[in-house]
Formats: C-alpha cells, sequence, structure tokens
C-alpha cells in the first residue's frame, strides 16, 4: 500500500510537469495564433482569419500521429477544443443552427467549431440560411442527410434559391446494439427502449428477436439500466451505454439503415481553399429531355472524378428544367475536375458550384 | 502580400511543431492516467480512481501558472477536457442531472466533469438523488442556489432523507449588460430582451430607462441583433453576445441581483480528501427553545471557521425541530473545523456533514 501510494505520488509528478509543458505549449500557440490574426489586420473578427481547410489539415495530422491510447475521435476532440479556444481570442465565431439548445445540431455546431465558437439557435433551416446570408452569423450547420430518412429536402431546396456556400460537412453517427446483462440472444424475452430505437431496429428485432415482447421507455439509457437488473431483458442502445452499465454486446449495427449517420453541412457566404482531402457540392440543371442527365454526367467518367451521391429536384426556376445535387470526390481547383466542369457547360442549363470542402473527420 | 505569406507560412510551421509536442503530451497523460488506474485495481470504472480534490488541485495550479493570452476560464475549460478524456479511456464517469438535453444543467455537468463523461438526463431533482444512491450514476449535479430566486427547496429537503453525500460545487455565471450601437443610454427610446432578462432587470430599467418600450423577443440573442440595425434600441444580453453582434456596453450588471449566478452541488456517495481550497456543508438539527441556533453557532466563531450560507428548514425528523444547512469555509479535516463541530455536538439534536469539496474555479 505505501509502494502504492509512493508510485502514484511520483506518477502524479510527472503529470504535473507534463501539465506545465502542456500548458506553455498551448498558450504559445494561442500568442502565435494572434500573430495569423495580425497578418491579416488587427482587431477583426474571427471570420477574416478563419481557415477550415487549415484546421481538417490540422486535425488529419492528428489522426495520422495519433498512437493512442486515446482514440482518434477523442484526440480530435481536444485539438478541436484547443484550436476553438485559440480563434475565439478577438471574437468567436457564431454559427446559427436548428434550435433549440439540446439538440443534434448543436452538439454538430460543437463538434465541428469546438465549445469557445457561439451557437446561435435559430428557428427553421430557412432561418439559418437567411442569418448567414444576411452576415449575423458566420457560418450556419444544417443537416442534410439522415441515413434513416434520406436526403433532407428543405435543405437542399434551399440552394436553389440562396447563394450560400458549402464550407465544410460533419457527420454525428449513431451506431445500435442489443445490449444485456449475458451476452446471449437466447436468454433475450424482452426489449427496452426507446420507441424511435425500436422503430429503427424493427427488421432486425423481427428477424432475430420475433417473440419477444417490446417495450418503449424514456430513453436507450433508461432502457440500458432497466436491463441492467432483469435476466430476461435486453435494451437497444449505443456502446457507450453498455460500457456505463456493465452490460454485455448481443449484436452491434442492428438498426435497419446500416450506417445511421446524420450528415450537416456548414453552409457560408465564401470558398475556401483545398485541404488535401476535399468534396465538391455541385447544383446542375438540365433541360429535360431523353437522356440529357446521362450526358451531362459522362464528363466525370471521362475525367475520372467520382460522384458519391447524387438527387434529383424539380427546379423552381423553370418549368421544364431539373436540377441535381452532385456530391464529387476532390476540389473546384484540381485539374480533372476543372476539366470535367469546362466540358458540362456545354451540356447543362447550368452548373453551380456550391462549395468544395474538406471530407468530415471522424 | 508575399512577405505576409512567407511569415504566415513560418508561423503555422511552427504552430504544427507545437501541436506534434502537445499531442505527445498528452498521449503521455493519458498513458500516466492509465499507471495510476492500474495502482487501483485492473479495468475498473473511473469512479473508483477519480480524484474530484486532485483535479481542483491541478485546475488551480493551472490558473496559477496562466499568464494568457487565454483567458484563465478558457485554459481551464481545456484542462478540464484533456482530464476528462484521460479519465473516460476505461469506463466514462457517468453523472446524472436534471434533463433535458440543452439546460443549463447540462452545461454545468460538463463544466465540471469535461465532454467525455457521460450526462444522464433525468426527469426530477429527486431522480438524480436516486440514482446516485442506488448507484446507476456516479455522480449527480442539481442546482441548489439561484441569485434570482435564492436557494432550491427542493434540493435541500433531499438532504435531509438521504445518505447523498456533496462532493463539488459549480457556478454558472450571467451577466447581463445593456448593449446599443452607439453605447449611449440617451439614444435608447426601445428595449429588447427575453421576457425572462426583462424580468430580471426591470428595477434597472424603471430607474434609467423610466420612458423606454420594453419589447420581448425569443431570445437575448435575438434582442442583440435587432438592436444593430436600429439607432434608438438596447438590447439586453451578455457580453459576448455584445462582443458576437459589435455592440457596445452601456451599463454591465444591470440585472436586479447583482450577480445573477446559479450555483449546483455534485452529490455521490463519498468523502473525498482536501484539495486545499474547500468548503464545508453541513446539516445541523436543533431543538426548537429560545437562541439555540445562536448557540449551537458559537464554536465556530470561536475556532475561527467563516459561514458563507445558512438556511434554515423545518426538519421532517421531529415535531420541534428546525434543519439548518450551513456552508462553512475549510475542509473536515481540517483541525479548526474538527474543534468546532467537536463543540457542536453538545449543543446540537444532530450535526450530520454532508460534505467538504473543491471551492468553485472560474
Amino acid at each position: 500500500m505505501s509502494e502504492d501510494k509512493k508510485s502514484l505520488s511520483e506518477v502524479r509528478e510527472r503529470i504535473d510537469a507534463i501539465d506545465r509543458q502542456i500548458q506553455e505549449l498551448i498558450s504559445e500557440r494561442a500568442r502565435r495564433a494572434k500573430e495569423i490574426a495580425k497578418v491579416k489586420g488587427e482587431g477583426l473578427p474571427a471570420i477574416d482569419y478563419y481557415r477550415p481547410e487549415r484546421e481538417a489539415h490540422v486535425l488529419r495530422m492528428v489522426v495520422d500521429r495519433n498512437q493512442g491510447p486515446l482514440s482518434d475521435a477523442e484526440m480530435v476532440r481536444l485539438f478541436r477544443e484547443i484550436m476553438s479556444s485559440c480563434l475565439a481570442q478577438e471574437q468567436p465565431l457564431k454559427v446559427g443552427y436548428l434550435g433549440p439548445e439540446g439538440t443534434f445540431s448543436e452538439q454538430a455546431v460543437h463538434k465541428h467549431f469546438g465549445h469557445a465558437a457561439y451557437g446561435l439557435p435559430l428557428g427553421s433551416i430557412e432561418e439559418v440560411f437567411q442569418e448567414v446570408a444576411a452576415g449575423h452569423a458566420d457560418f450556419g450547420v444544417v443537416p442534410v442527410e439522415n441515413s434513416g430518412q434520406g436526403m433532407i429536402q428543405v435543405t437542399l431546396d434551399m440552394f436553389l434559391t440562396s447563394d450560400a456556400r458549402i464550407c465544410g460537412e460533419i457527420e454525428l453517427r449513431v451506431h445500435q446494439c442489443l445490449l444485456s446483462q449475458s451476452g446471449r440472444l437466447e436468454d433475450v424475452r424482452r426489449v427496452f427502449a426507446h420507441a424511435q430505437s425500436l422503430q429503427q431496429c424493427k427488421t432486425w428485432l423481427r428477424v432475430n428477436l420475433p417473440e419477444a415482447e417490446r417495450s418503449a421507455v424514456s430513453s436507450n439509457a433508461e432502457a440500458a439500466r432497466l436491463a441492467r437488473h432483469t435476466d430476461d431483458a435486453a435494451a437497444i442502445a449505443g456502446e457507450t451505454a453498455g460500457k456505463v452499465y456493465g452490460l454485455k454486446v448481443i449484436a452491434r449495427g442492428i438498426e435497419d439503415r446500416a450506417d445511421n449517420t446524420t450528415r450537416f453541412l456548414v453552409i457560408g457566404r465564401s470558398l475556401f481553399p483545398p485541404s488535401g482531402n476535399d468534396r465538391t457540392s455541385l447544383l446542375i440543371t438540365v433541360n429535360d429531355k431523353p437522356g440529357a442527365l446521362y450526358d451531362v454526367l459522362s464528363p466525370f467518367a471521362r475525367h475520372g472524378v467520382s460522384m458519391n451521391r447524387i438527387e434529383s429536384r424539380p427546379a423552381h426556376t423553370g418549368k421544364w428544367q431539373y436540377a441535381f445535387f452532385i456530391d464529387v470526390s476532390g476540389h473546384i481547383e484540381d485539374p480533372p475536375l476543372q476539366a470535367a466542369l469546362r466540358d458540362m457547360g456545354a451540356l447543362a442549363a447550368q452548373v453551380r458550384v456550391l462549395g468544395s470542402y474538406p471530407v468530415a473527420l471522424p
């Protein structure tokens, strides 16, 4: 015991020394960030020297270097917060999002901009676009895709009439697990979960637990708590909840859509340079004649640009036109993408670059 | 410009080098934290090696060392997050609070435990106490005092019947300012604010702006936005909002209660050793006879223990008894406090130590 105490105090002394060094380095980093701000001009708001491509680059280096024991996601989170504090020294970034506080959208804001940014809860997705356009918010964060519900149409439609530029993307992932005390599927007679999670995992439950009774409770955390005290019950919840409640994982990723992710876009007023691993979102309008879409996409294949997503919407601009939202790999400054867009100009009624931005980090 | 670009890239290279060092140090810190965990036993949940007194001590050193440019609060926030990530490596701490998500209580949880802790939104203050008692939550965070409404009685009453121990306190401060474009009081004809803020600043407004029209809007952020575009309007909002919206401060701290702070208690199941700057909460029951309270308090004065707060409640234990919640400076292991409590034993019907815990950090 006294041996333990001795080694404990030695480790603590070492940690104190580490903390001293970390603090010195963070302070120097903050001073250097101020120097960068000064190059751009004294006393300017953060938006004038915020470089999303630089942040993405820094965070990718963090991931590349990371050898644990902290996970990549935790280490990225800490560096996000350090950068967020350094950036907020003059005037914090203000980021509009679909309120109220406590929503996934707010989580997305702070995952991307850190907690030193100023989140501005707004009443609707339209309002987020308006506040960014008017300059009242530096950026906006809007949901654009939910693996359960697909693309969020109101967000896409806003791009038809607004000049907003896409400056980033954020992914929030929630993997559902089936958890229980024993970790054995054959013991499960009842499944506790929030009603929405029961719904999300319907197919898996029907196939794997057709006889089990389903009980909707107030949250998945509550479900995990209940499952902890019964031999024949399981809970649907995230893996963290399982860890927290000491439950074993019976099955992972049991949601009907394999990847339960909500994707958000960061919208702003300008385009940013390449970060080294980027995605480009395009809005392409074509006249409605047979083969038009196929033709218009051919330059991508020809120039080796890979498409990640495509979604069509009736364009509000003309009666016989369709608009396509297309995500491709690469930055608008990359030569293959430039060549493809040049070729495309002759084929489409309109090609608009909504933005080139760093691919989402973990 | 190319001179600027050169110096910009030099500064960025220096920042990259700093980041490399910070990351190495954080990783080593995480490894050392694991060593400490191992001294206590392999694979134990965080609660078994979480030391609030050690955390408070570390953070006080951070404040003492801090020479800017980051504020003490920002630097403390970053170290909280680093400690939070290091602690959460095995199993994150689970902290119950009065839900839903997005409330001040949730903010208090993450201000104190960092964002790697697992917040558990619960339905009531009673439930927070129950979940902590049952061991489903490691700690609970409950509001205990609001400078507008005074002590929160339901929280105090829970201590009469529960064995909960107080392990920490958290303060969230909100200072209201009157903000406008010109920063001149004489220009103000209208005041925008959330209804609650108008209420909180009633006295100041009556004295200083008796003629001004008051308009309740959806949030103080909204108020600041509106005030930005009118010459004769002011907004009530925090100083950050003023910075964000480029408004000037007409007056600070205009709320009727000078210090608009909500104080929270961290409740747990055990007492912790001294951190070097502590507070002790006591529950003292006295029989209802003239002078009983005065007598029972005299040992504090005699032994030089200073009282910070006192609040009386009818005790549910006996018909003619009163319970007093008393906060004093110091830790229960401090000799003067021990002496005072020894003397007090003869005078009070009951003296219970609710907890000795580090004084709240900025």
